[in-house]
């Protein structure tokens, strides 16, 4: 009974308060009569007893079929020993680029009022390769010259353990750096951006982020309208505290992404703000929110939706349906502009219904 | 000559403006009547034509000897092959805390002014270990249970370069990871502070950043009366920019200090006007401004000596001169809240010469 004028876009609703900010997207889709169908998969941090599965292979493939998806919050466990599943859809569906777009919401006041600025982040290598070890040396000492201690030592048999030492492996690749950095130029170009930014720490770090700098620095020649500059990151986020009308669009590796999207996020007003969309390999994006699952809240009807919406309004501008995005965008902004309903988080104590509800009405 | 009531102390005034702002320290100590005989020596990225050096092994050992030294910027080439001169002194001296008092400038404007933190960053090992390659793999296709291959393939002869692959090692190590959570756990007591933040990616580099926090607790174990937690760098962030009131001491691994640490600095105006202190193996303090060396305004009279000025009192908190410290800050603070006086970074019009006769004036 699936409608062939709809467009089939996956839903992860996520943990703790992902289905209800994930029903609230849902109910404005429909009321702006959004062309699209949802396929909803349950992928989050508890096992689903109706799959006996916390991620399906159906729930990848949906999102590899329809090249479009939406997904909410899922929750981190740190030191569980069980890899983070956002970072798990980030390999199997090769996300390369995070995308976070980060501006002032009209009438919602912080300290800064002239944010405008997108982060573009590498996302799946360099400090996040997950190759960790305990550092081990080959005692040399124990080798006299001997055929069979070298072949030992070859083997592995002799390497030594050294207590209290251990390594994590940054790799950055010629082949994913010029793929973000190819990405933010282009992204930049089309979306009428002047400058882009690439974040480094190459002054200590002069192979690994010298090969990402060295990449955009290639990109850069082919988009000569594009301004091109390199900022060290202890600089760069002084000066985003300082003055971030600085900076328009920024690109970096995987780590330096996460801390400064995040930065960012805190000058308009936090995480629960700002959208949020992962593009991968053969034109998939999957927006996201990405706050955190809460779950303290969860279930209670308090939860704030905003960074869910918006980020599904990013996925309506990828569909190229920019019409319905606009209007949706509108409707969110003008709610909280009004600030006659907002939810807690924002100082206010509106229900997540209420909020979705103002913003209805403002379709 | 030297007058056994001085106490000793080494002053690398530094490249570009570093002359300039050493000497403005200089002034005031002698007007104050600081006990202290400075022993100068040249560190830069210029050789020296008298010693023909850059940095020469006597340098070292003043301060080895002195305990307590001043640094002013020394500039770090990009990419140039050449170590920067700031590692290098972190390493030669073992200088591994780095401590940075942050707090709101009476009178100076800034989008905060509610700042008030302490950040101590590892200074020794983590992200700047040095410790960067090639990727290089060995081709196991060629082996057919050959001894001989066995052995040309220990001793490496066929390792190939994977192209377009790098890798830098972050190394944390139980011993420095434990040394510097002490010195932020001693340095909360001792200075009537209530909380210690471990900042960390613990849920991504498990091993390294789980072993930096693991050293962490240990400490915290021992410190009952100081409040220990233990935050995700990005939030950090986010939570920074947001309400920098919520922190106090903050402890980490090198790279991200390096990162909070500017980021702080932004919070009440940048580099130009935050103290900072290293402290090494044996008691060595060695205080530095560290902000640019600045060669575009060097020579000009304009620089803002205020850094240097803030880390000087650092030192001589450190040396328990607490009365001078007093003094001095004193006087550096009201000289800014007035604004009469303010150099070129800070918006206003005055030369070094006459913001530090200000001081002076203010003794
Ligand atoms: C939850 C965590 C693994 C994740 C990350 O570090 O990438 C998050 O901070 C993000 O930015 O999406
Ligand atoms: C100049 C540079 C090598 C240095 C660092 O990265 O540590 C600087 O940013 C600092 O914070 O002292």
């Amino acid at each position: 009974e699936s409608n062939s004028n709809l467009i089939r876009a996956t839903l992860f609703p996520g943990d703790g308060i992902g289905p209800e900010i994930a029903e609230s997207v849902r109910q404005i889709f429909k009321v702006a009569e959004v062309p699209i169908e949802w396929e909803e998969h349950y992928v989050g941090t508890e096992i689903d007893p109706r799959t006996n599965s916390f991620l399906t292979w159906e729930s990848l493939e949906s999102v590899r079929r329809n090249k479009v998806g939406l997904k909410g919050p899922m929750a981190t466990p740190i030191g569980k020993g069980h890899r983070s599943l956002n970072l798990t859809l980030r390999k199997e569906l090769n996300l390369y680029a995070n995308v976070r777009p980060c501006y002032s919401l009209p009438g919602y006041k912080t300290r800064y009022d002239d944010v405008n600025l997108i982060t573009i982040r590498e996302n799946t290598e360099g400090e996040y390769s997950g190759l960790e070890h305990q550092v081990s040396i080959f005692p040399y000492y124990l080798i006299e010259n001997c055929l069979f201690l070298e072949i030992f030592k070859f083997i592995g048999i002799y390497y030594q353990v050294v207590r209290g030492v251990v390594e994590s492996l940054k790799i950055i690749t010629r082949q994913a750096s010029l793929r973000v950095a190819e990405y933010a130029f282009h992204y930049a170009k089309t979306h009428g951006r002047e400058r882009v930014s690439a974040i480094h720490k190459a002054n200590i770090m002069q192979k690994t982020d010298g090969l990402f700098l060295k990449c955009c620095r290639e990109v850069a020649e082919k988009y000569p309208e594009i301004k091109y500059e390199e900022v060290v990151i202890d600089n760069c986020c002084m000066m985003l505290v300082k003055n971030p009308a600085l900076f328009d669009v920024l690109v970096m590796p995987n780590l330096y992404g996460d801390i400064i999207s995040d930065l960012c996020a805190g000058l308009i007003g936090g995480l629960g703000l700002t959208p949020s969309c992962n593009i991968g390999e053969g034109g998939i994006a999957l927006a996201e929110a990405v706050h955190g699952s809460a779950p303290d809240i969860a279930g209670k009807n308090l939860a704030n939706p905003t960074a869910l919406l918006l980020s599904s309004v990013s996925m309506l501008r990828h569909l190229e349906l920019h019409d319905k995005a606009e209007r949706i965008q509108d409707a969110i902004l003008k709610t909280i502009a009004e600030g006659k309903y907002r939810t807690g988080d924002l100082g206010g104590t509106a229900t997540t219904t209420e909020f979705t509800n103002a913003i209805c009405d403002h379709l």
